[in-house]
């Protein structure tokens, strides 16, 4: 799909946001990608973001997933308008485990008020990726309310 | 609603599989309950764990919440299973900030190889608690799978 | 938790609707009981809404869980409020088989423009109530939306 | 994605199987395209399926995507396995309203015991398809399950 961005300048107002996103920083998070609807995060596998066998934490996936479907919505809202998650589904595919993953996310609906958007995770071995994980988040853009 | 364990040693159990999850140290998570099908985790604010509004991360609200959740089933499968997140669905109600959150984790279902598990999200302000986001899992109850 | 409607008038707003869903006619289920953030749906047993195995339809129990959560939500907006359902998630807990399937639909969360929900569906064997799904849903109050 | 299947005679077992779904020929839906790992199902426009404002009711969205999903997980599994859905996420993209529904249903992920499907209905008007839902599934599959 194709989209539009209300705002020319939605590739600073994004990595701004970002910037802001403490946990992203926490967790190593790496913002690659802004593109009209589409954004990429890579995050480096690191030990101290890992779970009971290893892999990456499920939530830690959760994280990077939700951050990349809602800065995509944020690339096509309004100079003005910040983005809300309402609700996200996350399905778990196969064990997050590898050098990098990798969250790939899109705009499926650009409704004025709601967006519908998904991300892809995939986790990187020996250079190939490997779908791990998808997530479907619904997203409420409000007029007006700036950032901290 | 009441289970029971099929582990007398399941709070130890869980205790290292929570000692474990470098994620949850990381974040500055506290495991601070572990009853037959309940688990409660708790979260001091930082700033480091934030978004751009200065709440808290909605990926670091799942991820306390998938823990949670993912727990409370931990103590009731036998005691050489090991859990699986197959899928989650979170609502985000209400904004996360507050000196800290609590999620409650509890199992709503306890089948043989898969269970339902929810947990619900609280923000605590002024020592009232308010009810900040719910999810809802299902787990993989996975025999002979060992952890690190 | 207890809530307060916007409109007096709730109970035979929601009644009205509810007999303009021709789905509902269609399967023979009943709308047995409007209160203020609660509204509960029967459904007695037929073969013609079954699947391969003779247990209700997934799709039939989505059916009525949606509707009593959504009418559910409807007790609350104003009157000249309709709502539109944005995202719903359903666990499968039991098999849906037994002499009639109720479902129990209750507000989680009342917000102005979004609201939530959550239905349980039981099935009714012998005179007992078994948990067989449960359904959360996002809702949106569409002010000034007038219905056929 | 292209998958194997297991059992050559995989059509005719999703055929027979879609014939004991009495919901199915209740509301009028035919099954139109059996593939491995893809199944279309159609659903003509009929106002006995509707809701309040004339739409094709939101359960019954949710039911022919459940079924067109569920049955394209059915084209993979071995011969003596049932499938049995655990849980569904649906987005409501755009209302469901045209002379037909097509719901497309395929798989994401072929586990051993667990596959994840998704399907997207689309409202066809004026012979023009629009996205107006999309659905995830988690299946299980169950060996030496027999239907009715």
């Amino acid at each position: 799909m194709n989209f539009q961005a209300r705002d020319a300048n939605f590739a600073a107002r994004v990595a701004s946001t970002y910037a802001k996103q403490g946990a992203m920083t926490l967790i190593g998070a790496e913002l690659v990608r802004v593109d009209t609807g589409r954004v990429e995060i890579h995050l480096p596998y690191r030990d101290d973001i890992g779970q009971q066998v290893g892999y990456v934490h499920g939530g830690v996936v959760v994280m990077i997933a939700d951050s990349a479907s809602g800065l995509a919505a944020m690339t096509l809202v309004a100079a003005d308008c910040s983005v809300l998650s309402v609700q996200h589904s996350t399905n778990f595919l196969a064990p997050a485990h590898g050098e990098r993953l990798e969250a790939h996310g899109h705009v499926l609906k650009n409704g004025r008020t709601l967006l519908v958007v998904e991300a892809e995770v995939f986790a990187v071995r020996d250079g190939h990726r490997h779908l791990c994980a998808k997530l479907t988040q619904t997203i409420m853009a409000m007029a007006g309310r700036s950032e901290k």
